[in-house]
């Protein structure tokens, strides 16, 4: 008798079976039930449908504080919270592909757990008693694997046996874990494809990727399915999936919340730090986060926290912003444009300071994050891959003619980009030489990426709007503005021709295929100032007045 | 006609010729009234020698707050200051060899606008109005060349066109700068001796060394030729020197002192950061100086600073300290041993709760920092070396044999110290367990090396004392406890043999060679914990009361 060793889609389908069997049937919709596959904005069919009580769709579509205070004023049990979002989340997933790990069953016995806890004591365990958190599929948790979108990790290890720092210190004020959520391979593609899960699209219009990394995260969130969601970034992947959907987040500084535990797609890089942070409908849920994070001490738990507390902010009346509408390497889309200029017009007629950025070195400090990124020969990335033998997708082609170069190569980078994070902070105080209060600028606003949306499978792999960030490891906010309209956003414009890929970009734009595709734009505060800049994107938020 | 190149012997000649020139005479002792070389300990020497005025011996002894109180209610000139320390640093120069650069002009000139700006203001230009402040030679200064110990760089460049971002963020709150100060080649040996400047001995005894690499600093500031100096440290730099002087001094968290600017020995290297911090003869004259950088905002400067501020500490009445003695690789020396029972019992006797801290991981920590500096293959060092053909030093053997590793095996290294510092954390953590009140510690205390001073040219190239702490990135903290006697410390005990080179340590100890010498300990402190480490520190010394 052969044995013939399984293949890596045998892998798969074998792992994708386990965590379909996982799904309660009571909450799955007939497939006959569901929209068609082109019936393309789903936003708001869960709401419609008829599949939800009432009840449950006051709960998923609560804010975080509500849902905490109505479990701590018992109005609502953490078991009626829990069994609502693991409802909404399964027919989330049927929309959008969204969920990697399931884990409803303990979701909801650590939910009467904490009940329990409360009918006998009287008290909350914590700040976050009772509330789910869904968490992008990097974060170990006990029990469950972590797959990051590589086969090879389907059963390798198939349970681990400890959670995170961050999921543990979470699940210490009271959070509840029930799902993770889909990821590009090895975390470093911009859409959220792999050979394990397949592809979450966008609940906001399916035609287009709900963006990579944290794209499961965001097409979960979006649709309600979790009230607040876990991402991670080191080129772009919180910010992107969130303003592919019009999302609200934070790309924290490394070393506000803690990192350690979760897996990576590129173990032992520091050149530059994957940092987490929160996804959300609100910059309330993200505040209350945040907070409940940082109080809870993370450099007690994670030897790279740094010991800063959750601060008062106090903002000027008046705030200096300066706008970057084009790094002139590719011109943003005109949906993304608009944004850019509603923005700046709100932001003018309400008397705040308003000046223009022109980026310097975002391309070279583009060209060094990559240069990190592959900097280990893709070796790490491609021994995962070959394990199995599963096919490499085009956006990781440079991993596998990556080569690794040599310590005293690497020094030189470090040396370049000393110099470029520094003159990059001399160009930001300089702005107080032309604000009108002679102070620097606060924040910077511009595009996350050119693109409201994007094709699934099509994106065009450019994050020079978003890794030189991660590269000066500054705070980024990201906010919603509006949506991709046909009618706003024509193809009246010449192409801005600075390069072929601009050119491709430009060419490829369809006012039609990105109708409804999200238009949010990122908030770049300093270093460690998350208080800072979800303040001031509650002062834009405030007059842009976005909802979908 | 036959050129011949230059040797490195005819560079390092001109170099110091040309130092050598700017010293002012009139405050040059004739050799023949200079102490001869057999007598080692010259700790008060200058000020019982006559060369100086009372006036000069008063400013040079007097703490840093009453430097600036004088200049301020003008009592004293920032000339006379300028001019007291310069003199005294060039007597301490003839003692010990301790300078690099002298710009003793430049100093005087600047005192000279200072001291116009107040007479014709009534105003001081910032907090540190008119003290001079002596720099190791790492600190680019405009004007002058950094050498760091290599002479390929004794005039390449001739002089720097811009100071060091912390020494103008110093000079523009008034500090004088008027030297620098020897190092060892490249700042990677423990004994401050190039084939530059030659080998900075140690005034509590001049057989023994000042240490490395901040030995230059040190030695001047014991002897009082600078009120308050400033080291770096990337293994022990700053707290070797400090042991070996009997000083104070601080390693800092990388990120709190800004760094930007300064001459590496090795350039890119970001696997572990070199910090600077201040040298003193007293807590308050370091709190000073703490308070006064980081008040000045240096995350506005220097983009890998951090944005925390100087905070008030209220410390516990009563502390949590946990205490070595001995790393179990090498036993530290009778006059140390002596010195951590001094603060044991002192501590206890003060009714502070005292535990035992047994390291773990300290030896594959040290091994980790070893292969971090080594991983470039030397390159860097090698190529300045070769230059100009200068012999290496047997401390720089590593560097010749190095391998240039690949990033990959670089990543294995991160990946595993990301593992051990969350592995320390946790047993700091843990130490609640064990404590009286269910805190965890507040700092652990241990020696710095296991030698109270070294004969010159004799050090036992061992930093698994100091450079853990470098890889965890904690707070550190020297601060003098007693000096080696030879009486109190003799050769009574067996050896502890845990291996070859503890044996060696051992039986290389000669208590009348180390009589005088320095016994000094650290105190660790966590992450960006300066002001608690110097308020700990604090309450330590006013139990011992040392003074020399």
């Amino acid at each position: 008798m052969t044995i013939t060793a399984p293949t890596y889609k045998d892998i798969a389908a074998r792992k994708v079976a386990e965590r379909d069997a996982k799904f309660a049937t009571h909450w799955l919709i007939p497939e006959d039930k569901l929209p068609s596959a082109d019936v393309k904005d789903v936003l708001h069919w869960i709401a419609k449908s008829g599949y939800l009580t009432p009840a449950e769709i006051e709960i998923t579509e609560s804010p975080v504080a509500t849902i905490l205070d109505n479990i701590k004023s018992r109005k609502w049990t953490a078991v009626d919270v829990t069994s609502a979002v693991c409802h909404r989340a399964s027919i989330a997933h049927q929309l959008t592909n969204c969920l990697t790990e399931i884990f409803f069953d303990e979701a909801l016995e650590r939910a009467s757990e904490l009940d329990k806890f409360q009918q006998e004591t009287g008290q909350v365990v914590g700040p976050l008693h009772g509330l789910p958190i869904s968490l992008k599929d990097n974060f170990n948790i006990k029990g469950q694997a972590t797959t990051i979108g590589i086969v090879n990790f389907c059963f390798n290890p198939e349970k681990f046996d400890e959670d995170a720092v961050l999921v543990k210190m979470l699940r210490a004020q009271g959070a509840i874990f029930y799902v993770k959520t889909n990821v590009p391979v090895a975390m470093m593609m911009p859409e959220s494809t792999n050979h394990i899960w397949g592809n979450t699209t966008n609940p906001m219009n399916r035609s287009l990727s709900s963006g990579g990394s944290s794209g499961g995260e965001a097409a979960l969130i979006k649709l309600r399915g979790s009230p607040i969601g876990i991402g991670s970034d080191i080129g772009g992947s919180i910010r992107i999936p969130a303003s592919f959907q019009n999302l609200y987040a934070i790309k924290p500084t490394f070393g506000r919340f803690p990192t350690y535990g979760a897996r990576s797609g590129l173990p032992g890089l520091e050149s530059v730090n994957s940092v987490n942070g929160p996804l959300g409908t609100s910059l309330d849920d993200l505040e209350f986060y945040c907070k409940a994070v940082v109080d809870s001490e993370p450099w007690n738990h994670d030897a790279k926290c740094v010991e800063i507390p959750w601060r008062d902010i106090e903002l000027p009346e008046k705030l200096n912003i300066a706008i970057c509408i084009d790094d002139k390497f590719i011109r943003p889309t005109p949906p993304i444009r608009r944004a850019v200029r509603i923005v700046e017009e709100s932001l003018k007629a309400a008397g705040h300071d308003v000046i223009e950025w022109v980026p310097e070195d975002h391309l070279r400090l583009s060209e060094i994050i990559s240069a990190f990124f592959l900097s280990d020969g893709g070796i790490h990335v491609k021994a995962e891959t070959e394990a199995t033998g599963e096919t490499i997708f085009p956006y990781m082609k440079p991993y596998e003619s990556a080569v690794d170069i040599s310590v005293s190569q690497l020094w030189k980078l470090h040396a370049e980009r000393t110099k470029l994070i520094k003159k990059y902070l001399d160009r930001w105080m300089a702005t107080a030489e032309v604000t009108k209060n002679g102070k620097p600028i606060d924040a910077i606003i511009m595009p996350v990426t050119p693109f409201a949306g994007n094709p699934n499978g099509k994106f065009h792999n450019y994050v020079g709007y978003t890794s030189p960030f991660n590269v000066l490891d500054y705070t980024v906010g990201v906010f919603p503005v509006t949506r991709a309209d046909q009618e706003l956003d024509p193809r009246d414009e010449e192409s801005a021709n600075y390069n072929s890929e601009d050119n491709a970009v430009w060419s490829d734009f369809d006012p039609s295929a990105n109708h409804g595709g999200a238009a949010a734009l990122q908030l770049i505060g300093r270093k460690f100032q998350e208080e800072k800049v979800i303040a001031m994107m509650k002062v834009i938020s405030e007059l842009i007045n976005y909802s979908d």
